[in-house]
């Protein structure tokens, strides 16, 4: 029975499971759950995960959530998976589970709000929120300022000093990628500060082609469609009553 | 080279990784980093970890933050640390990690965010925040929910329906034990829907003593203290200038 993957390409976590899975010729079905027109909140969905989030995935008869523990599992139960990217070495794998959990209650938490409140809000039905846009931007930042000086010390081009990418680097620039949406000005005084950041996120694209790249197609193509939709004038108000869903 | 925890006991993670040393026979120096003292921002403890937060361990010349990576390093590395703490089959560390991973982004932010703004505010010389109190006590009976419906679905007594505890009962219930420093009032109010919850917390209790009562003796000493404080009229106040740390 072929692995399902329950995912949304806008979701960072759902891209770094699927590139994961197309770099390492794990064969799945990927079953898109459009967030947009919450799929995600069906009962149908519940049955998959009673979370009710993206990505989750089923093999055979288990299912898992949280897109860390999916990317380890994946890594242990399928051959041929190399060992960098979840190394066996129980110092290494260490690390990695460190920087992982990490990423939850910093990177994470601050990207994700601050692309939502500054960016996505309306595109979800939801009010922009400059505050909260504002909180985020500064976890972000102090989140990429750790990156930069802690996560990416040592000689290799990757996280920890590796001289190849793990599900950590994955993970992590998949959610950064976020950041696509917002306004190049924006994006620009986020990432601008932190150098090693922008060669680390360029060399774990090198790493992963041609699928990083196609994976990540939807959030130009998103991008366009919100660029479009702002100069109409229907999107951007902070003060929305309709959801532009079904122009997405 | 004894093993070095970096913790303070007021800290939910570091208590968890001092009962699982202590449960496992784990020889351990504990180093005290007082965070009310902002020891955990000083030069010398940035050395041993440069996020500048506890819990973080020094094995021989390896160091490591992040309680839940700790725990599994532990787990791995000192034999005769039994396997229901961190199961060697796939399938059951898989969903450990699924719990674990879904603690820091639910549990964990709900419940810190919410004794932090509603209690422990004055003690670490910021002012309480009921808003932002608000908004952590709605994330936690959220989780609290999910913890009764989803995660203590089974047969067995503990999380993932499983016979004894393992490394991901031990975190999240020293979490949820950060709520003896509320108001009992408010502390009945969120727990009170749960009765799978308390009777879980209840069993992780009785399966870790006397190390857990001993090593939560600290909580009951502080919520004192408060008591004290706030009696006296010096502690309390949303807009306080000076900080009561030295009497804590």
């Amino acid at each position: 029975m072929t692995l399902k993957l329950y995912a949304d390409r806008m979701s960072q976590p759902s891209r770094a499971i699927i590139i994961f899975c197309k770099l390492n010729g794990i064969d799945f079905e990927e079953v898109k759950i459009d967030l947009s027109r919450r799929q995600h909140l069906t009962p149908e969905f519940r049955e998959i995960n009673p979370m009710k989030k993206v990505p989750a995935m089923v093999d055979g008869r288990f299912k898992l959530s949280e897109s860390h523990a999916i990317l380890m599992y994946l890594a242990c139960v399928f051959p041929g998976v190399a060992d960098h990217w979840y190394p066996a070495d129980v110092f290494t794998r260490a690390k990695i589970h460190s920087v992982l959990d990490w990423h939850h209650s910093n990177l994470r938490r601050g990207a994700a709000s601050y692309v939502l409140n500054s960016t996505l809000a309306p595109a979800l039905g939801l009010p922009l929120n400059p505050e909260a846009a504002a909180e985020g931007e500064k976890l972000l930042s102090a989140s990429l300022m750790k990156i930069e000086t802690v996560w990416l010390k040592g000689k290799g081009r990757f996280l920890l000093g590796s001289f190849q990418p793990s599900i950590a680097d994955l993970s992590l620039v998949c959610e950064i990628m976020q950041l696509e949406l917002v306004d190049e000005k924006d994006r620009e005084r986020i990432m601008g500060p932190h150098p090693k950041v922008l060669k680390w996120i360029d060399d774990t694209k090198k790493a992963t082609r041609p699928h990083f790249d196609e994976v990540h197609s939807i959030l130009f193509k998103v991008k366009e469609k919100m660029k479009k939709l702002q100069s109409d004038g229907s999107v951007g108000e902070s003060t929305r009553k309709t959801s532009p869903r079904s122009k997405m």
